[in-house]
């Protein structure tokens, strides 16, 4: 998969995209990620990309022409599955959007800043919009961070253990059970005694139903979706 | 407000907080973050901080003892209104939840790695869980920059313009109004009429009204909560 990104903050993802999994990624072949300076297709001397919003809202939005030509650059060069805004009021991304954006050759993101974007960018060439939560964010760098680490531990052969990532939270529709490793006994409290044996099938039953338990528990709304699937 | 970061990949945070936003908020006094290696608090001569989890589960667990020292270290200096690990089975953040931790003085984030964090962990130390968004990251690194952005924001005088934060999606329950800034006509789309003209009463009505349509189009489930509120 190749991913660009356009930012108008794009040093945001110099130490996000420095970690063992990007490079292996990157080395394998597998994945490659490419950040664009937005201000690199600013208009004018002072290469200008955002400008007070009409209307006298408060706040500035970044401007349609440097974003239309840094988009028209790249797409001149490749052919995009999705060009992607990242936005607040976009469709919740959760893992089954992740899921299937895993399986996409090229994808675009654009990072929105300050306001947001220019309502014509997103009707001329954007072709799916997603908000990462109901909160919002000092800049969409942030969100595109969210959306690629999610995204790319999905492409076969990027994670060290491929049966880790299936057995995630979310993956099944389901909460994860609770995790422990040694010692046995910390500060008086033990390790549930199922999973100190060797019994596979009795820690399968326990895993599953405190998986169960939990989501129930904590979350209804996907326990209801859950017992409908 | 402070806030202290645990985590095991401490050097993510170096470019994320490395921007106008931080450096203003951290000069002015208003806020200090301070992230802290996991691994000066790991076992033995390599410094161990994860091992596997206990039952066969495929991958890595965060063990209990690093975290627990690093805790009762922070602990010792100063008191938490919050200790809040970031895991896909907690509380899902929204931007009502920002708000309300933006009045903390002390909080002391937990990042998760691989498979999580001992479940003892929870059991003992940890307050809060807070989930960003339905889907798996490879870590709790991102999940702990998008909740400290979010956070941040909302400071009283972080941010330039205080206007601003509170016209922002899900700020009043509602999804944002399209913007728009110069030039009044782009690609052959024109900028709607009522934002060029002056009458700042018919803008507000607009402004609404797409607030109110967006958000009935795109998510039913917000609106009918904010039809209720």
């Amino acid at each position: 998969m190749r991913l660009d990104i356009i930012a108008a903050l794009p040093r945001y993802f110099d130490s996000v995209f420095d970690n063992a999994i990007y490079r292996r990624a990157t080395e394998s072949g597998l994945f490659r990620v490419e950040v664009h300076d937005l201000r690199d297709f600013g208009k004018g001397t002072y290469r200008q990309i955002d400008d007070y919003a009409y209307g006298g809202s408060a706040g500035m939005v970044l401007m349609a022409e440097p974003l239309s030509a840094c988009i028209e650059n790249l797409k001149s060069q490749r052919s995009y599955d999705d060009i992607i805004y990242l936005s607040p009021d976009g469709e919740v991304f959760n893992q089954h959007l992740a899921n299937r954006l895993s399986l996409c050759q090229n994808l675009l993101l654009i990072c929105g800043h300050y306001k947001g974007i220019d309502q014509r960018i997103r009707d001329l060439y954007v072709t799916r919009e997603i908000s990462i939560g109901d909160y919002v964010l000092s800049g969409g760098e942030i969100a595109a961070a969210v959306l690629t680490d999610a995204v790319l531990r999905l492409i076969p052969g990027v994670m060290g253990d491929e049966s880790s990532a299936l057995t995630d939270s979310h993956q099944d529709g389901l909460l994860s059970p609770p995790v422990y490793t040694r010692p046995a006994e910390f500060k008086g409290l033990k390790v549930p005694e199922v999973l100190l044996g060797g019994n596979d099938k009795a820690i399968r039953e326990w895993l599953h139903e405190q998986a169960l338990e939990r989501t129930r528990e904590r979350r209804p709304d996907l326990w209801e979706q859950w017992g409908d699937g």
